[in-house]
């Protein structure tokens, strides 16, 4: 296993000083932090899409990247080169996890039953170097967006044909995620929502994308598998109106169709920037709503409007969502999936791993920032203290259903004006400083 | 009834040939449009806090509208004088309903009791003002956001005397629009969001305020208010994070409550588009759940990113809006409320009648427009081209819940790749202008 | 000339009553507005790259559009039928004028010799089909963007190698847009900005940007190219930040290298929003500085951050720039450039013709408009009322430059408050729209 | 000194472990750091307008703040109070600078002469307490903006006699900056810009603007007041279109009205953002033009579209600010000045000092950081590498002006494809996190 990326050897942690630009710094995958390994709390995993399909290109430009792995000129070659390359560069870096859309690892062929005897032969050799490595899958998904057939979408397309294709590709990658030991399966709606209204039933088509959820639920039921089932919300891209916009449509969405006890939310967090949330917002209403599921860490560019996907090295972020990760009771099938990709001037493999070693450091402080946090118990406290009003008293009344209109009218005519105290909003920004 | 606006008469229609600036060119109330009078379609509503209340002052400046009806020193007399010019010029300009908030006809006295006698005292006013004019209330509302003890919420408080204040204030105005017949009542969450989730406990707040809707629900049939009950949703002002964020959220936030039988939708053009939705994406969505109750008539600035609540003068936005409205069934008991304020540099009080007579003739142009894009028929049997692959066959088997991802992959199998059909977007916007 | 898109005839103007898609409404070429020809007023063009090299890809998905000019395995056979297949749509859609960029016309051979071998013969034959059906190239242009050698800029490039490698393509580009006559050449920075300020040197990079536009202007000289060179402002994309932001920052570098007299400002509507400023804002700077060019008409979508090129159909947004642009005199060497693109799902050849349809009926009905704003002279009177002031006494003083700080205090001392008027923002809007 | 604040004590550094919320953790003003004392590379300034006069009101309510030294009925004695009590804490937060507009010191009276006399009054206190406590004034400017005449611009005003009173202010403005001996005097246009281009004469105004410059720059001659002049770029806010949308702009107008040796720029991070650009981005552009003159040190909420003015707690963009100002040579006249305000929630004197500690120990550490990246020389090493091409060969050749299109091409066709580096972005995001 060292073909691809002959010159690099396996990154390890070296502490804070190390001047090896080809080190952790932060990031000690046995290093117990709050009770468990580092490794068990990040749950780091390489996405396969940008990492090793990606290449540069953008809408002003071709490839800029050069890779040993996909010369070949016979695409089932390539597709062979680069997986053995992925998991080469899996075990480089040290990561435990991977992620795929089933177009990732096994090129379209003529026809829909080719096509799944290629993924099972792509499937094959992923479980032979799953096994040989002791890499897991994360989690799988379908690619139903790139090919033109989606151009109006796939379960919510005008044209049920095209919903049926859909079905017929999530229920092969839903099988081959089984067949691997995916912990769980992320539905994100490529295509599903629309370009303008004047030529889209939107009603009807969210009524489609509900029966196809249900379906998928069946099928993971009748399948046997016993991994999570996620929805990714995004807006904006790659159509004008996602349906999937933000955390709080996909709970409406899921509500409205039953579904709420078999999917958890995936959050990423340039998807919630681009909704006009932060990051952290994200895991919170997912978290409250005891949905959070797994998460696609990457950046988005605050001052551009789409989806930048760019390498997650604000510590800000990191501390932040391992603060509420951790608080929610930390990752069970899901993780950190680097959905992220290099930009189009980091042409060299070796960016390849400065990048996730970057973001895997971003991290493992996040997670170091966060154990302070959680530790010292200095924003717990406050927050106990800030809402201690409702643990007794008039709002422990309320809590407990036992308040109404009338009576609350009667308590404030007794009691007068309300005393109220500061939010402290820049003590508290000072303090996380503290912490960084 | 001459005299706060006494250089203004009664504005009529006058026909789109009209030079007389004070006169409308295509606002005819009476005029007969599929069936319906256009005041009974568009049952436009003048709102109380931007135009009696507001006075051109922004974060960087001072009042710059001087007004005859505020300048008594004691400030009931200004309430008595402000009330008798709103009807003045409610009736001049030729609406049938009003919208306001409890503390723009009565300001606060020392304290809730007193507060309470002073709209005991403007509701008898207006009550009687209705009576001479034939001016019905479309909605009332409460103000759980300007005065000082709200600045952490309303029902989202840290503070249960705050939440029992907000009720206060909420049941007494949920009375008084009973009291004038309001045919609705609009709970806009003013603060109910967070600045930082350094100092906030999201999920307790959201279930303070799920509890607090339920109160207003049984408070509502305690009084036998008939009305229906609104909630608008609105992004990032004034807190940071607003939990009604857009119609999606607060559909996730209805489901979640059981509250979705009590309540509709309140949509706002600018809360829309500050959400990164289109207005007319925000009523479709509404219209699709059954939820469409009533709209906040105004536009934002695309390139400004808070809500400028101009005057709606674009026709694009008012066809469309109509277009959705009519299709969803038109308006029972809500209306196009005209939630908007004069730019600051429109000093005069003729500006108000300016401003509504350039809102209410984009609306009736609207109305015409959508009129004739649905005698056409143009879109809509482009609808059900598109989406006849639904009516008969594979797709009526799937709605009809006959399929699962086994059928449909052996269909897939059978029948290969789906036939595509353009979607001729360009197209539908030149037939589009075409009505304009 | 009935090859490539068989089932079209020539569109022609039939009026505003047709009910053939394939006819322009609005659009009549020879009719006479405030005495010009139509045509001569709009001057419109079509745009080789996205009309003839666009398929529908985006940064989701592949090419959806099956053109049956690219079929040819051999490169230049495809070049050579689509610029068959351009000019037959020229001429069935009836414009004067075309743009290209040079790679557009001709592929990239092995090396830069036998490039512009390529693109001496591409030159050749649309010389010949130039002669055959009376059309003008409008503009000429250079793509250094998309190879991948320009990944990190073409003028502002860290390497001086591919400084002048991007300078022998521009040097190459003007030669053959003089060969053909063109009226223009235009500078779009493609590249010309940074990724991230921790690896760039922008000073020294619009240094170079500097130097290599002078030596643009001394090569036109040389050549005896007699055209206008226009610069075209663009924000945020490719690049995080281009150089040429907006307007302002084309004119501040402009001035800061000596290039205001060789120069004019190409505006595209889209990059004027996507700048913060409305398209119309950036005409009008450009023509208030003497140097409003040229136009690239395409439209944005305001609630996405990114270049969607979509046609023009807002009538507001025609309306408005036509009405700057008569003002200012009207186009000299510039036009109106379909810089747009179909939507993805638009995938028919037919849409080529419908979008144009649109885009075209939509100016020719803008032009219109601002013709009746022109004759009318409403706002201009207006205007001339609000700015009285500066015509005589004190305001004709100042401009006269007779006045200073000193003198105006006395004048404010004796004079007192100044008088304020109403800027009847929304009175003016409504006269607007009666124009619509 | 101890009336105002009684609970506070001096703010002292007490180092990184401090526990004492009320202590510098990093602020150490008499530490050494690059040759220099920190306090005089910092140059911190706190401004008059929203520490002293702001009070938490929103557009959506009213003040929250309840100060001690606002209470007065008689304008003049709060004014006399509330610089007691702004000394009092800029002693006791220990800066040495201190900014203000004319009209936060001194409330208007009825006509210009009577303001100006109370002006001068302030002033004489202003100048006392600042001969007590060693403080320094940074820079004066005056507020045209917020008063309802400049409702529609100052020197950009239709109105000739609202330019004479505007420039009446300056003058004043001007004279007692002067008297006390400020450092610089800073031009930001408040209302200089349009709501709607149906209304303005851009052009028009933007030479009135020049002229206005013109003469503030004779005055400044006149007076002999030889602190520097500085324009504030600012997009969006309040007018629709600020004139001086960001640094560019200001550079395009500076060069046009021949003011380039007589302004600088005072950079604020908001509006920077505001603009499109980062904070680094505009000092950088500023910095490259020579005209890095002060700064104003705040930030906004990436997720909002306004000027929160936030106070500056996040240590990329400190860091990465004094990183640019540092290797710009530093401070002369400028300074970093908080025009942050307190969120509404922080309704307590004591978090005027939290916000301002945070701010200051934000911006200490932002030295630090800058201070070992320079001294480490690891980004400026990367930087000469990355353009090593321009010291020698072809690029010295270019640079010195000996190189032209066709001496270039003639290089390219010699040298053919050049050879493309890594930008290696996430690399130098991963060392520049090592700093933090």
């Amino acid at each position: 296993m060292n073909q691809y990326f002959p010159e690099i050897k396996k990154i390890t942690y070296q502490g804070p000083d190390s001047k090896d630009p080809l080190s952790f710094k932060h990031y000690n995958p046995d290093e117990i932090v709050l009770g468990k390994k580092m490794a068990d709390h990040l749950r780091f995993a390489v996405c396969y899409w940008h990492t090793f399909k990606g290449l540069g290109d953008d809408p002003f430009g071709g490839p800029t990247m050069i890779r040993n792995y996909n010369q070949s000129n016979e695409p089932m070659q390539c597709a062979r080169d680069t997986m053995h390359a992925a998991f080469e560069f899996f075990t480089k870096l040290g990561v435990n996890f991977w992620c795929f859309h089933d177009r990732d690892i096994a090129p379209e062929a003529d026809n829909l039953a080719e096509t799944n005897e290629r993924l099972d032969e792509m499937t094959s050799l992923a479980k032979k170097l799953q096994n040989e490595t002791g890499l897991s899958l994360l989690w799988g998904t379908t690619n139903a967006f790139s090919h033109r057939r989606f151009l109006a979408g796939a379960s919510t397309n005008p044209s049920p044909d095209v919903f049926a294709y859909a079905a017929s590709q999530v229920k092969k990658a839903m099988e081959i995620t089984h067949e691997l030991g995916g912990q769980g399966y992320v539905f994100w709606g490529g295509r599903e929502g629309y370009d303008t209204l004047l030529n889209t039933d939107m009603k009807r088509e969210l009524d489609h994308m509900g029966m196809f959820m249900n379906m998928a639920v069946d099928h993971k039921k009748k399948i046997g598998f016993e991994g999570d089932l996620f929805i990714e919300p995004k807006p904006k891209e790659p159509t004008k109106h996602q349906y999937d916009f933000d955390a709080g449509s996909c709970m409406a969405f899921l509500q409205k169709y039953n579904l709420t006890d078999d999917f958890k939310l995936n959050i990423e967090a340039n998807h919630a920037t681009l909704a006009a949330h932060t990051f952290q917002h994200e895991l919170e209403y997912a978290a409250g709503n005891g949905m959070l599921g797994s998460v696609d860490a990457n950046r988005g560019d605050m001052l551009l409007g789409w989806d930048t996907d760019q390498f997650p090295t604000n510590l800000y972020d990191s501390a932040l969502a391992m603060y509420t990760i951790l608080r929610a009771g930390g990752f069970s099938s899901g993780g950190l999936n680097f959905d992220a990709k290099l930009r189009r001037q980091s042409i060299d493999p070796v960016d390849l791993f400065y990048a996730h070693i970057a973001a895997m450091d971003c991290f493992a402080r996040g997670l170091k920032i966060a154990e302070r946090m959680i530790s010292d118990g200095t924003f717990e406290d406050n927050l106990k203290k800030r809402y201690a009003g409702w643990d007794t008293g008039l709002g422990a009344k309320i809590e407990a259903g036992k308040a109404d209109f009338q009576k609350l009218e009667q308590y404030t005519i007794e009691n007068g004006e309300p005393e109220l105290q500061s939010g402290r909003q820049e003590m508290l920004e000072n303090i996380l400083n503290g912490y960084i």
